[in-house]
């Protein structure tokens, strides 16, 4: 039977790793709280105790967590994949959006044991996950993503091999620095538009098709205008996202002036209680700023 | 014969004059340097010498000039359309990009004349107005909007009605807002994959289509790619319509510190030497800024 081990269960990884087992996959899978795998487990995958022991049965071991933190933890913490003894693993996948720097270390730590690592992480959120049209970006060894290719076009539609250790990361980076800008003009433009009178949505209907358009103002903007504020992506996650960005970016010496602003008006949006809100929240900050909240 | 009078005929104005003539329109014209006309004046179109003799020779007459200054001066200036004392003109309709407030004061006075003011900036550059495909956000009365649509609808694909006088000049307002973002996430996104060696062509087609898209980074990423920083918009253009927006927002008692910094860096792209570049000259300032010049 096609085997493969999945680490992290939470709601992005769940909906990625359901694809691999619809597509006829054993699952060796593990997840710091059990629970949150039950879906997973129901359906017939097989519960290990820890990385170690995903490491231990599978050839391919993929990773979706949470913080880098959590990816050094599944890797070289105690039980990780990095620490098995009777590693059958030969590829390592990691999907969460980490440090391009944790990485590279990952990368060259595993080749010391004979094990490939690749940095894939994706962009599309839950839906993208969940309807299988995710965008994953990956670094490392051509021929490993190669190999590993066929589970991508499981989980993915758009895949790209960007370069060597990191580069997935990196790419991600570049991705989420691109967000940044598109979500401070879009909540700028919105508050504009209330506070002049403007109808707010007839504003999203006729910039976002031309030059002015984004995903964001697009998507987000009509939830603004609803004052729907729940999570596609939360603000905590972007915060480390972007905290990410900028302390690559300062490692090579490179100022990125609207990176910078966002990041500071987003730790006030979580200043304000909405860490757990989705991005678009960042206009209750505006809103707060300009006393009309 | 159906004729209106058109005033500013400048890369903008020319096609779109054009394509009211090629509908079958006499026109009426004026422009301040007279050999911008001469195409419309080939196909036959009737010079005027001052924005005075169009009123009085045109029962509508459009404007598309180039700054808040220039509208003035042809509104309200020695020789102006409100200026004419045989005025056959019943509807102005400005499609400069100009000062809100402007338009408000300009709409009171005209109709202080019994004549009829709509503020109808558009956007899409260019192109938009040579394939006529652009835009175009009104204000002003209902009843003569719905006059005047016909027009606007051989100069334009999407026209919406926003509200009263002014209306049209904010909601282009909420549309520059919305590229300062777009522009500034475009550029640092990829300053940050040149500068750490990804291919950013690879890294535009990747995030380009999701979460992290926009026209900006589809449209004029490529041209930053290949140094190509010749005008779609100018940077000049862009600063007057950024300052238009910061006072607005200003007399508003409105903060908008995204919109605030990229006025700032594009006044840095300005004395550089790059108001007639493109807007994507930006990413000139930046790396200026990070030493990769």
């Amino acid at each position: 039977m096609k085997e493969v081990g999945w680490i992290g269960t939470g709601v992005m990884g769940s909906s990625m790793a359901g694809h691999l087992q619809k597509a006829g996959y054993g699952l060796f899978v593990y997840n710091r709280t059990k629970s949150r795998a039950e879906g997973l487990l129901a359906n017939g995958a097989v519960w290990c105790e820890s990385p170690a022991q995903v490491a231990a049965r599978a050839r391919i071991v993929f990773s979706m967590v949470g913080h880098p933190s959590d990816v050094e933890e599944v890797y070289t913490g105690k039980g990780g994949v990095l620490k098995a003894t009777d590693s059958k693993c030969k590829i390592l996948v990691d999907m969460t959006t980490s440090r391009p720097t944790l990485a590279s270390v990952l990368s060259q730590q595993a080749e010391s044991k004979g094990i490939a690592f690749l940095d894939a992480p994706v962009s599309g959120g839950d839906i993208g996950a969940r309807q299988a049209t995710l965008a994953i970006m990956v670094g490392g060894r051509k021929d490993i993503f190669d190999e590993v290719l066929p589970f991508f076009l499981i989980m993915g539609k758009t895949i790209s091999f960007m370069g060597g250790p990191g580069a997935g990361q990196h790419t991600k980076v570049c991705n989420q620095i691109l967000v940044t800008g598109t979500m401070i003009s879009m909540c700028e433009a919105l508050i504009y538009a209330a506070k002049i009178g403007l109808d707010q949505q007839a504003v999203i209907d006729i910039v976002g098709k031309g030059a002015a358009g984004s995903w964001s103002i697009n998507n987000l903007g009509p939830r603004v205008v609803k004052g729907d504020f729940n999570p596609g992506f939360y603000v905590e996650h972007f915060l480390k996202d972007m905290e990410i960005a900028l302390s690559e970016a300062s490692a090579m010496g490179l100022c990125l002036p609207g990176l910078a602003l966002v990041n500071q008006l987003y730790l006030a949006v979580k200043t304000m209680g909405h860490g757990r809100s989705g991005t678009q929240a960042l206009y209750l900050a505006l809103k707060t700023l300009n006393g009309l909240a």
